[in-house]
């Protein structure tokens, strides 16, 4: 009994799903100490995806900068573009965290490095995960709610699905003051739902999911916005239980 | 000779590139009116292309909305939808405008209907055309400095070329006085260029390029923010011929 209550645990998604990395006025990750140290508490190593590249920074300082927040929690944190097979090195994490930029050049390499599957796979079986912005974009089912630009041309728009839904992250209410003729962030989810079914979940800066097995909970001190198909868009308190 | 003449003139690109359609607090192209009225001087009938359908709007009802603006300048506007052969139909138009929406959609429906050649080629062979927003980006070499949700996986990211360069339609600068942590628009071009060599120019509302053979002058009131690959980026006037 005690081996199959383990096994069972063992096979709970387990991962954070993050808006931004950075809130406004605080240091990288430091809203989510507390979060990513109880994630991570059984593994003093976490593989670290760096291939979004906020601002073109490269891998390695990417991963430099990344590592400095996971040293405050103790914790050791390892580019994937350093090891020869990254597959297995997916294979083999006890916990990985995928940073922010830009959501195409991520999905680009991921699928060129056959990553797509692997990581798929071993978040349904458990593995410790956090994502922020783009890392949290790829969460969905597709990452056809990004806000980033196409600056590459990726194979596929299909993500690792392992929520129900889709993201919209740094999401942004409209601002009544604006001249801006441009498409607000709700026009621009309305027509994603003129081509496609699937929820979307506008998360805002400061919000996180907090998924443990099939319970997915909006965390932080603000509401999220959610956007289904055919309805009008409406709020969720912190603390709900996202299942629609 | 007079004919010889004549045929070089029609071989000359004659086209506008908007920046938007609306400027804020105005009506839809009112501010392009004399521009307009100008381009289409020898044609009766304008061609609509409605594919980029902002906000989910039915091509009808779109074209319907285009059609007004074009009365106020004694012009008749058919939807490209309304055609059998729409191949045909760019093949012999004498005049064309695409409205703007969601540049992934419009440039999905181009490939699908196979008029992103047809369309290029009369473009370069003389064809009065306007875009606006969408409808302008599309001139450009590639889509991939769009604003747009990518609400649907179009076959490529190449687009007409008929400028030689990529724009970015509703140019926003930075606001010093956001606490939103998402890139700015600055930052997404400056991401586009870690993977691309093209140059970009950002158009504000109410600025438009006019194209007449090889020379394309900014107009409207504003300047335009320049792009350029390993350069700082830089503000060119109005009036200014834009070659590099």
């Amino acid at each position: 009994m005690a081996r199959f209550a383990t096994l069972t645990f063992f096979k709970m998604k387990n991962f954070i799903v993050a808006s931004t990395s950075t809130v406004f006025g605080g240091n990288y990750l430091d809203y989510l100490t507390e979060e990513m140290a109880e994630l991570f508490k059984n593994t003093n190593e976490v593989i670290f995806i760096p291939y979004a590249r906020p601002g073109g920074i490269s891998h390695d300082e990417y991963t430099t900068k990344a590592a400095k927040a996971f040293e405050k929690i103790g914790k050791k944190l390892i580019g994937l573009h350093t090891f020869s097979n990254p597959v297995e090195a997916i294979k083999n994490a006890k916990g990985v965290f995928t940073g922010g930029g830009n959501t195409f050049v991520l999905v680009d390499a991921l699928y060129r490095l056959e990553l797509m599957q692997p990581l798929r796979e071993a978040i349904f079986n458990g593995l410790p995960y956090m994502g922020t912005s783009a890392g949290s974009n790829i969460c969905g089912t597709s990452m056809q709610t990004t806000n980033d630009m196409p600056i590459v041309y990726p194979p596929s728009f299909k993500t690792l699905g392992v929520i129900p839904f889709n993201l919209n992250p740094h999401y942004l209410d409209p601002n009544p003051e604006s001249t801006h003729m441009g498409e607000t962030r709700e026009t621009r989810i309305a027509e994603f739902h003129t081509q496609n079914t699937v929820p979307v979940v506008g998360l805002r800066e400061g919000s996180w999911l907090r998924v443990k097995g099939d319970e997915i909970k909006l965390k932080g001190k603000l509401e999220a916005r959610v956007f289904e198909q055919g309805k009008a868009p409406y709020e969720v308190a912190t603390g709900t239980i996202m299942n629609f």
